[in-house]
Parts: C-alpha cells; sequence; structure tokens
C-alpha cells in the first residue's frame, strides 16, 4: 500500500457519524509497519479494491473499515508459534476500528462473515489476531430481538427474587430412558432447585425421545409445584438441525418444559434467533464450540463476543464457562461475560448470566462473592445428582448454602445441623 | 478416578461394532497422567456420571467414548501459555477415541456438541487440545446428503473437462450497485472465466439487492453464453439468515443465479443442510470464521474436519484457505482438505476443492502441482478484477496461463507472445 492507500483506512471519531459503525476492538501481532497492517486489517475486512481499473472513484469513504486507534510496541517474536508467519520484526498491536455495518445490515451471519472473516484473519502480516470485544450503535442494536423475558421475567416466572436462581443437569447426563430420568428431576425440584435441565449432549433420540421426556419431565414438575407450592421449570434441550427447531419447540413445549436449551454455536445464532420469534417460553444458551476459538489469550474471538451477540439473538440466560480451575477461564474473561449478560445494551433487555462447571454446595458462595450480586444462575450437575443423598438432598444442600450465605453465616459452621449441606461437605470438600 | 473407572472407558477395536462409532483423533496437552486424562476427555464428552446414586448399573459399555489408542511423551511446559492450565509435568498426546454416535444421533448440531463441545475442551488436566480428524461409518454417513452433483455434475453443467475449473471473484467486492457490477462479471465471462461470483461480504442489501444483482447477472451470463458458446455460472453469496435462505435460493434462481454460496459457519452446517433439501444449483462453500479455531498447531480444530462436514452436508464446492504466504496454511493442511474433497467417503459424492487466496495466472501452475490433478477450482479475485486491461483481459490470462501449462510450455515463455499473460507478469509479478 501506499501512504496516500493506507491514509483512506483511518478517520478520527469525531469526522464519522458513529451510528453508522460497529466498533470492533482487536488485539494483534504484526510483522512490518504497524500502521500498515492495521490499514490492510481494514482493507480485508472491507474494500480491498475500492475501484475499478480504468475509473477515478473510491469506495474507501462510505465503505471502508477505519482505524480508529492504534498503538503498537516491538516484541521478540510471536507470542505464538505459527507455521506460515511471515519472518521479521514483530509488533504486538491494539486497535479500534470502525466497520461501516450498512456493508451487510443487521444480520447475524453477514456480521460474522464481516468481523471474524477471511478479511480479520488472513490480513497480510497478521499471523496472530483475537477480536477482543465489539461494540454496537443503538440503531443496529434495534433490529434485534433481545431476550423476550429477561431477568425481570424469569423471576416472575418462578417467582425467585433478590437470590440465585438453582438450576441443576440431570445426570446420568446420557443413557437414561424418560421415566427415570423425570423422577431425578422430580427429586431435585423437591429438594429446592428452581430449574432442572437437560445435559447439552442429550438430544432428540431414540432411547429417549423429546417427546417422552418432555411429558414425563413436564407430569413430575406439576407434581413437585403442587407439593412444594412453588414454580419449577423444566429445562428441555432442543438442540437439532435447525430446519427441526421450532417443531421441537411447540412439542415440548406442549408437552410440558417451559424453557428451552440451544447450543449456540453448533446451531448458529441465526437459528436461535429465527426460534426467538416463534417462542413462548424462555430461551437459554449453552455454550460448546465457543472455547475452540475463546481460550488463548493471543488468538481467536473473546468468549464476550459472543455472550454479546447471544443476548441480541434472544436468549433470556446464557450458560457459560464460570469460575474454578476446571473451566479454564480467566477470572476476569467470567466477570467480562456477566457484565456483558447485565450492562445496559440500548434497547435490548439483560439476560440472566450461568457461570457453570463443576460447581456444588462449596462454591456457591465464591461464585457470588465474584459476581457480586444475586442476578445469576448456579448450575450444579454432579454436585445435586452424585450428591450422596441424591437429587433432593444434593438440591438441598445448594439451598441450605445460600440460606447460610443471606443470613451471614460461615457455610461450614451452618453445615454442622444441616445434614444435606454437610453431606455436600463429606463429599465434595476433598476435591 | 479409580483404576477401575478408567478402565471403563478404553476398549479395543475388535471389541466393538464399529458401525457404530465415529473415530476421533485428538492431539493435547495434559498434565498428569495421559492414562486417566484421555479416559476425563472420554468420560466428559459422553458420560460422566454412568450410574445413579445407589443403583448398580453402569453406561459405559453403550453410552461411553472410548480410548482405542493413546500414546505420549513428555515434554517440557506447554506449547501455548494458557492463563489457567494447571501446573505439573506436561505430556503432548495422541489419542484415538471411538464416540458412539448413538448418543446423538446424524445431525451437525448434535455432533459438534459431543466432538467440540464442553466435553473436549474443559476435560479436566487437558487445556490444549485439537481435534485433528473425524472419520464416520458408511451406515452413519447414509443419513447425510452429500452433494447433489458433486464434481462430475459441475462438469457436466459447464462443460469443462480435464481442467481446472476457473472462479474469480468479482471486485471492487463492496460498493457497486448490480450494472456496473454485471459489466464487470460479463467481461471476466468473456474473458474465459466459468464461474464469477460474488464476494463472501457481499450480502442482500439496499445498494446491491440481491434480487436487481441477480436479474442483471442473470442477463449478463446468458449474454455471455451466447457470444461465447459456452456454458457459464453466475454464483449468487446467499449467506442470510437461516429462514431466509429458501427465499433467496427461488429468488436468486429465478432471476438467473445458476449456483449459491454459503458462509458455512456464520450461517451454520445445519442452515445449509436444510438448504441443500431445496437447492436446485450447485452450492458453494465459503470459509470464514474457520480460521478462528483452525489456525494453531496446538489448539481447536483441523480445518479438513470443517470440510468433511461440508461435504456431507451438501456443498458441491469447498472454497479454503488455499496455497501460498498469504493464506498462513501450511502446505499439508491444504492438501489435507484438498484430499477430504476427493477421497471416498462411503456413499457421499466428491466435492470440488478450491483452494484460494491472492492467485493470479502466475500463481495457477504451482497451484495445479501441489494438488496433483486437475480437479480443483482457481479463485482469483483481484488477479482478474484488477489486471491492467481490466476483468477480460484477466480472466484471458488465467486461461492462457492453463493452455500453457496443458501444453508444456513454461508459462513465462508464453506471455511472451500472449499480451494478457503478459499484462499478468508486469502487475503481479513483482510481489
Amino acid at each position: 500500500m501506499t501512504p496516500d492507500d493506507i491514509d483512506g483506512f483511518y478517520a478520527k471519531r469525531a469526522d464519522l457519524n458513529l451510528e453508522d459503525y460497529i466498533e470492533l476492538d482487536f488485539e494483534f501481532e504484526c510483522v512490518g509497519d504497524p500502521r500498515e497492517a492495521a490499514a490492510h486489517l481494514c482493507s480485508e475486512q472491507s474494500t480491498a479494491q475500492w475501484h475499478r481499473v480504468g475509473i477515478d472513484e473510491d469506495f474507501r469513504p462510505r465503505f471502508a473499515a477505519k482505524v480508529l486507534e492504534l498503538s503498537a510496541e516491538p516484541r521478540s517474536g510471536f507470542s505464538i508459534a505459527v507455521e506460515c508467519a511471515v519472518r521479521g520484526q514483530v509488533h504486538a498491536c491494539r486497535a479500534t476500528i470502525a466497520h461501516p455495518h450498512g456493508n451487510f445490515g443487521p444480520r447475524f451471519p453477514n456480521l460474522l462473515s464481516a468481523v471474524c472473516g477471511e478479511g480479520v484473519f488472513f490480513a497480510p502480516g497478521i499471523p496472530l489476531i483475537r477480536l477482543q470485544d465489539i461494540r454496537f450503535p443503538d440503531s443496529f442494536l434495534a433490529a434485534f430481538p433481545g431476550p423476550q423475558f429477561g431477568i425481570a421475567g424469569l423471576r416472575q416466572r418462578l417467582q425467585a427474587f433478590d437470590r440465585p436462581i438453582f438450576f441443576g443437569v440431570i445426570k446420568p447426563n446420557i443413557g437414561l430412558p424418560a421415566a427415570p430420568f423425570a423422577e431425578l428431576g422430580y427429586q431435585s425440584w423437591l429438594g429446592g432447585l428452581d430449574i432442572a435441565k437437560d445435559d447439552e449432549m442429550l438430544a432428540d433420540i431414540p432411547w429417549c425421545p423429546l417427546e417422552e421426556r418432555a411429558a414425563a419431565l413436564g407430569e413430575a414438575r406439576r407434581r413437585a409445584e403442587q407439593e412444594t407450592g412453588v414454580p419449577k421449570i423444566y429445562l428441555a434441550n432442543i438442540t437439532d438441525e435447525v430446519d427441526r427447531l421450532v417443531e421441537l419447540h411447540d412439542m415440548a413445549v406442549a408437552k410440558g418444559a417451559n424453557a428451552l436449551m440451544i447450543n449456540t454455536m453448533p446451531v448458529g445464532l441465526s437459528g436461535v434467533r429465527m426460534l426467538r420469534k416463534h417462542a413462548t417460553v424462555p430461551l437459554i444458551a449453552h455454550f460448546p464450540f465457543i472455547a475452540s476459538f475463546s481460550r488463548l489469550a493471543g488468538y481467536g474471538i473473546h468468549s464476550r463476543v459472543i455472550t454479546r451477540l447471544q443476548r441480541m439473538a434472544g436468549y433470556d440466560v446464557v450458560i457459560m464457562p464460570g469460575f474454578g480451575p476446571r473451566m479454564m477461564t480467566p477470572e476476569q474473561e467470567v466477570l467480562d461475560c456477566v457484565r456483558a449478560c447485565l450492562e445496559p445494551m440500548g434497547p435490548i433487555k439483560p439476560c440472566l448470566p450461568v457461570p457453570g462447571g463443576s460447581d456444588n454446595a462449596l462454591t456457591l458462595e465464591g461464585v457470588y462473592r465474584k459476581v457480586g450480586s444475586a442476578d445469576f444462575g448456579f448450575v450444579p450437575g454432579r454436585g445435586v445428582f452424585s450428591h450422596p443423598m441424591g437429587p433432593a438432598g444434593g438440591a438441598a444442600s445448594i439451598r441450605q448454602a445460600w440460606d447460610a450465605i443471606s443470613k451471614g453465616i460461615p457455610v461450614a459452621d451452618y453445615a454442622k445441623d444441616h445434614p444435606e449441606l454437610r453431606a455436600a461437605f463429606e463429599a465434595f470438600g476433598k476435591r
């Protein structure tokens, strides 16, 4: 690129109508002049050939992505070895880029193609790049549905206020037929869970068809509601081919599921948005596949980008990798995702963050302290369903842990005269 | 896990009905005993709690993923820094795992959730893992449609045999209205392209609506076919929200598009499979997003896994990152993806591989030599559309390069009395 070519991909915020642009924060490592590398990054993700041969025209003012901010520091080599990287002096860079959303419009597949596509990951001289964050103008957000119920609507449905929402993943997750599977859910509701859920790997499958499962769990849920006097939710996983989502929604809800889970990346954000138009119950996101591009600090896509998109697509709840060594996610990243659910987002309602992974009664207080409010969901699996006193005992241990926390009593002390909580300490405390 | 727990996740091929299993090749780096880590990897991706509390049962024989092969070598630390990795002696491991597909059935979202999901990327002690390859039994493949036309069908449609198929990405890619955009396509067909295509970022957008574009290109295509006497293809990008795909297919085809492109990962494999049921024209895959999880040797998902799934979903053509430094893809990985399109795959037809990226008349011979046959597509963008003699000259330069190759004449020699090819050398040769 000539200096003049490069200049066409730089702008000042004051000179742009910011409602026309999405802002993207990138961190990247490049070989060569960082200023030119950032221009290439813009050019490749928008208009890399901005005029026809022999015609005096320039599509950059309207259609080019533009660098708003750039900082660069030399470093000795790349932070991650890349077999085909160009060689030379490496710079570690941060860039904020304004990308004109009029290039593609308010559609997930076209948004992803522009901001996580060939242009971003194949910009010359930039073998390592990570999309760290994304910000949308309100006029763009207004085209997306966002949550139908949101946190307030979910709390209303459950009559659960001023405390976390207690989920549990029914285990054994794979292999049980509908009747014994429903019995486990029933026990967990009696013990105090708000929401008993399918594992994200449990599908509509011959050995446990969704129709039978939703009917059995729906019946068990209604019994549990009568016996406990409080509303309960059976969260069915309807992850399946996109052209079955609406049909599975209708069938599962008719049989007795009153919230539905979708594995976002395997199904596609677009499929979720389609379902949101039709849904009559809360929609819950699960996170398979996301770690494949979000774990490493120096490459890929930060998970909060996907959290934001999930909220825009219409999820009421987003389950995400949570705290603790098992989930291998930096605490700050979990908090970034939690905040992406809760913070103001133009016309889009907040959704409930559920930072999960190998939780039990002993981990509740840590999650609560880290999140800093009760606006979260807590989602044990084995912490409820392999509790030595069974699912009812497991669920009770979680509720007892919350009782202790909310009363300001040390959880370990509270365990002394609460057998389910004490059993949780005995079973899970050594981990 | 106890030694007995671990044993439940190991098996010999001879003891399994292999038609019931998908085989997965993983490479991973773990802390702790590699044999236990591989058992965890199986457990987490299938049944991590294989019995109910207090009930003597074992879901592992039918439902557990099982290690078939494992090798491990100690190494000093992880190959990529991971902030939250456990500490201890690291082993680099290769494992082949048999995953029972009856756990989820022949559906893309559920397959991806199982083999690229939480279980794989959050197995205890394994912060770095890469799914290197996947193999399916024929009975599982039989549930997927595969290409409708395949390579033979595409060649028949184009009457193009025993040579590469010549694509070109119309540029400027973003910003042109339909009429001048169609004029560029027309010129490129006259010059010798088989297929003029939309850029993967060009959507159905107000400044160039797909309906107008397909009509203009369809009309230009028919004129080019009459003037050249050979069939041509206008490949329209219909990447959009999944619930518009069928409608856009019908509209674009009615107006004059005779092949359609979808950005696979942004739309979702499932949306493509849905479209395949309905499609009357060849479907072409583009690769945005894939690099976010496939570039690094030590983490994520090898791109050939996605190539195989794209072929199963029903694409007739798969565009993929090709050779050359711009695409930052190891030559062996490109060849692995090419082979994944061409090699036998049970009842699934071959599809045409198109290794692309910054190509022009000078790079054709290298691609041909590397692929080792003429069963590939060649897809320049600026190599045709910023050729100094315009798109007709650019297209002609590509065809002249192929003429030279097929006659066994050095391309540079052939350029001497072929002005378009000579101009390509002058314009692109210095790169």
